[in-house]
Order: structure tokens, then sequence, then C-alpha cells
């Protein structure tokens, strides 16, 4: 992280230095952007196309920890978590802005690791940073992130979309970033009550990535127009899989059929999980922050789906009468239930 | 404001549930808006407009102080800061986004007030509501809002399109919101003091309307339709008149000639400024807050501009190398530097 020796104060360079400084690694890519970073209001064109918009909040304290989030990650992460709707959509990323308030125990060296961690991820995912505001902050860290995006009008995938008969699909798998969490936070309960013992998490790398440094599933969405797939309905999978099933039930009046066998969970997930003493499926179902994409596609699209990889078929839908229920692995049926993380929980 | 007895806890209702609550009064009236909120991202329709995006972060302790500002005002002002942006644009505001961040202190009717602010301003002005996020806050109330506009290509005001000979201009009045900033600080330090005392804000109407209840300013780009001015640049009055000469001066490469006596001050500003001591013309050069738009015409708008009631001339835009300069009413010249406010200042 940073070395507090090295620190330069932020208020040596006040509000437009900050900014200037910041944003000086920050380099226009995008065919839509026409004005970045620089005037009151950004300035973007996407033609005749149906503009996204999505945003997010991230609060230290309550969406992430600085004593095991490194900023750099927590950087990329709060764009991930934002670029992951506009993909829910089945819509291309192009620009986002970033806000962030800054107490002032933060250091000019420590905000710019959270900057260049933001700025890896809009390289990567091919966006631009094109606004923000910058501000100090009273009491914590303060993130704000607002994704834009384009697609075309029938292209783009509501939560409405759901028909009967559509097949309920689910990219990569779940519950990692869930477990993951659990490791990080018991691992910091020890070094919180023994200082000189190192975390523990060697071995259980694919877990904590998922957790810290989760990735928006951008390459499903070029997938789908490789292929020709045209989801009916799709969500990201931000609160646990059993919430975003019923969100796109609710939204698209429907029920539906969900089979606890099917659910995709790695190995490191479901062994940790069990180290725990959780059940690995109702990390699945409830753990959430994976972001994965669940999405539903007509019957027809079986052949396309069913040799993707990195695509699971995890149940169908059916009339909204029929309610919304697991078949669970001994064969029993239980209604599908949202205990999804909630900010608000005491 | 509202009255503890009857407060709901907001955990009670969970996350879901809060924003379904918060937003059941929220209506879509603009062609623009294809879906709001309810969806991973809201969806947009500019057609071959271009797509005008800001956003600002407005953090308790740091922008607003709770002990004063009554929270439908803070809700309203909180959009209002953000619609200017878009009309420093000469754009049309058409949608915003509202993220708000809790502490537990807040019950559900307190944030039921912020909301009712914010969509008073949407009603008003004519602007959609189409998203946000909800969380709960370790710390302060932290509220962020994105607005969203659009434009055609050939009259969106940048910044840098100031040029020679341009005339200087400035809607409305200044330094009226830092002086009411004045007021509302010594009556809080009378309250704390002495909670018997009970706030002296009597004839002072204006000026703490400036501050606590700005007006973006929506009709003055009404107006330029309605009488084909076109405004080679434009910026909002947001940290006080001297900055934003600068930034427009600096943006377009240009110097500028400003004459004190021109600066629009209100009777009311100028007594206060007084009262307490201060210079006016200096609170209106450093205040910051009014939300006017400063811009500049070529001269042979000057017909044009000059018989606006709501519009004063305030100087001229000169080549580079001779400076951005005040004309004092002594005539004196003085350089102009901005020592508008700093959210790092200590």
């Amino acid at each position: 992280m940073f070395d507090n020796k090295d620190k330069t104060e932020i208020n040596e360079l006040g509000e437009f230095g900050l900014i200037e400084y910041l944003t000086k690694a920050v380099e226009l890519t995008q065919s839509t952007t026409l004005k970045g970073i620089g005037d009151d209001a950004a300035v973007l064109d996407f033609s005749n196309k149906k503009t996204l918009i999505s945003t997010d909040l991230l609060l230290e304290g309550i969406h992430f920890d600085l004593r095991y989030v490194p900023l750099k990650h927590l950087g990329y992460k709060a764009v991930q978590v934002n670029l992951s709707d506009i993909y829910a959509m089945n819509g291309k990323a192009s620009q986002i802005t970033f806000s962030i308030g800054l107490s002032s125990k933060f250091p000019l060296e420590a905000v710019e690791e959270i900057y260049e961690g933001a700025l890896i991820a809009c390289k990567k995912y091919e966006v631009d940073l094109i606004g923000g505001d910058t501000s100090a902050s009273a009491q914590g860290l303060v993130i704000s992130v607002t994704s834009i995006g384009y697609g075309e009008a029938d292209a783009i995938a509501y939560r409405s979309g759901a028909k009967e008969g559509d097949l309920l699909c689910v990219s990569g798998d779940l519950g990692g970033a869930y477990v993951g969490l659990q490791l990080l936070e018991r691992e910091k309960q020890i070094f919180l009550e023994n200082p000189q013992i190192q975390p523990d998490l060697e071995g259980k790398d694919y877990i904590v990535e998922r957790q810290l440094k989760p990735e928006a599933r951008k390459d499903l969405i070029q997938l789908f127009e490789t292929y020709g797939i045209q989801p009916h309905a799709m969500i990201d999978v931000s609160d646990g899989l059993a919430s975003e099933i019923l969100h796109i039930c609710k939204a698209s009046q429907v029920g539906c059929k969900l089979y606890e066998d099917k659910i995709p969970i790695d190995p490191m997930t479901y062994d940790t999980a069990r180290e725990f003493g959780l059940d690995p499926t109702v990390c699945a179902l409830n753990g959430g922050e994976d972001y994965e994409l669940l999405f539903t596609v007509p019957q027809d699209a079986y052949d396309k789906v069913k040799n993707q990889l990195d695509i699971t078929i995890i149940g169908y839908i059916t009339e909204e009468a029929a309610g919304c229920e697991m078949i669970s692995k001994s064969g029993n049926v239980h209604p599908i239930t949202a205990q999804g993380w909630n900010a608000f929980k005491k």
C-alpha cells in the first residue's frame, strides 16, 4: 500500500490541483466521447443508439473495509461493479464518472492508488473516465460511480422480458465472493487479536480474488453477439442468485424452477464454505457480489448455450402461478426466498 | 422538519423496501426516458442529439450542515446544483439519478423529506428521476446526484469557446448565497451558545433563500433559444465569479477585462456583507454557490443581451497576453485571482 513517510497532504493541492493531478493519466479512447473531464458536463454521442445509465455508491464501513481491501483493488472493483449493470442490459459500457470523498487521513498517494485501480479497469474494459467530483469528507471514504453505455433498442435486455418455457442460465460460478469475504473477515479477526500472525490465505487465491477483484462479464455480451444469442431477460448477480431470480420473475410476471444440483459452484468455494460450516448452496443463493449474469433465453437457443463452457443452464421459466421454486439435490421442492445482502441490516 | 415520535426505522424496510417506498411518487414525464427506476440501468433515447452528463457529491459536514439546512431544501438544492451544470452547457436537462447514504440516526420520515425536495425540483424543472442507489452510511449523510441532458452539437457551449472581443455576461446577481451562509452560520453560533434565542433572519429572506434554495437557470437557456443567442463559452458560477472567469479564460486561451462597478450585487447582499465587515465585491468574486451562468457572446449579440433585465454585461474578452484583470470602481487595475471555495481547506 503506501508509506506514510512519503505522504503529501491533499489540502496543499486544493480541489482543482487534485483533479488535475489525478486525471493527468486519463486518456479518451471511445469514439462516443466528444468531451471528457474539464467542462461543466461531459458530452457524448451515441448517434441513434439508446443511452444506458447506472450508478452506485460505495461507502467505507458498509461496502468495504480498508483494513483488508487494498486501495487499488477498491478503485478497480468500484468500476467493475458499475460496468456490470450496463452489461446486464446487454449493452456496451463506454464511459464512467468517478467521484470520491476523502477524509483528511488520506494522503495524495492513497487517492492515487484508488484512481490507478479505477483507470486500470477503464483501460481493460475500454471505457473512458469522463468526469466526477472530488471532495473532502468529514467522515469515511465515499466513492460514487456512474456508468454510461449504449445499445440497440432491440438488443437491450430488461428484467421484464422472461417468457414461460425460457431456459434460466447463469455465467461463471457463484458463492465465491461471499466465501472469500468470510475468509478475509476471519483473518482480520485473527490479526486484530494478535498482530504478529500474518493472514493465511494460501491456496485461496480464487475466492479472495472473487471478493477483492471481481470482473464484470463484458466477455459474455461479446459472446452473445458472436453467437447471435438474444437474452429475453437479464440481471447481474450482485445480491445473490435467489434475489436476482425473484427480480426477474417479479418483473416478468413468471415463475421458475431452479435445480440445486445445476448451480455452478467452484470446488474451492465449496470446500471453504464447508470449512466454515456453511452450506455452499446457501452461499450461492444468498451470498452476492459475484457479478455474474443471470439471464433467460428461448428454448430454441438451447444448442447455442449448451456448448458454452462458461454458461450453465440452471432451470427454466414457468407460468407465474407455479411460483418460484428450487428442486433440491434430494428432490424436495422449496420456495425460493431472498435473503440477499441488506446494507440496512443491523 | 420531522418529529422523532413518529419515526420509522429504515432497517425495518430493507433496501428494496426503502427504494419502493421512496420512489412510489416518481412519475416519468420526459419522452427521452424509455426506462427509469427498476432495472440494472435506465434506458434513454436522445435520438441524434448529444448526451450531457455531470455528477456531484454532497457530504454532510462539508457541503451542508443539518443544523440549519432543512432536509427538503437539501434534496431540492442537491438537484439544482447538478442541473445547473447541464444548463451551463446550453443543454436541456432531462433526467437525474439520486443516490443517498444514510446513517442510522435517520428515520424513514427524514429520508422522505429529502426525496420530496428532490422530486419537487424534478417536477419544476421537468426532469425525470431515473435511478440511484440507497445505502446505509456508517458516518454522515451522503448524497450523490448525476444529471443527464442533451443538446444539438452546434448549440452546446463549452468553456473553451470564448473569442477576443466577446462580451462577458452574467445572469442574476452574485454574492448572495455566500452572505446568506454567513448569516446562517452566525445564527447557528448564537443558538449553540444560547438555545433560548431563536434565529433572527427577518427581512433576510432573499439571501437565505439564495443559500438554502438556489435555482438553476433553466430560464436563461430558454431565453437564449427564444432570442437566438448562442453563447460562445459558458460556465455556472459555483465557486465564485473570479474562479469561473479564470476557467473560461484558461480553457479559451484568452484574457479579459472585468469592471467591478458592473458586477450585479443585490442591495440586501450588499448591506448584509457590510454588516459583517465584508467587501461585497469580494463576496461576489470569491463567494460561490450562486449558480448563475457566466457566458460570453459575440459583439453582434449586444442588442439582444443589453435589454434582458436579468443579464448584465460585466466586461469583455481580450487576447491572452493581456491577462485577466478587474478595473476597480476607483479605476485601478487588479489581476483576477481565484480564492474560491475549497473543500480541502482546513
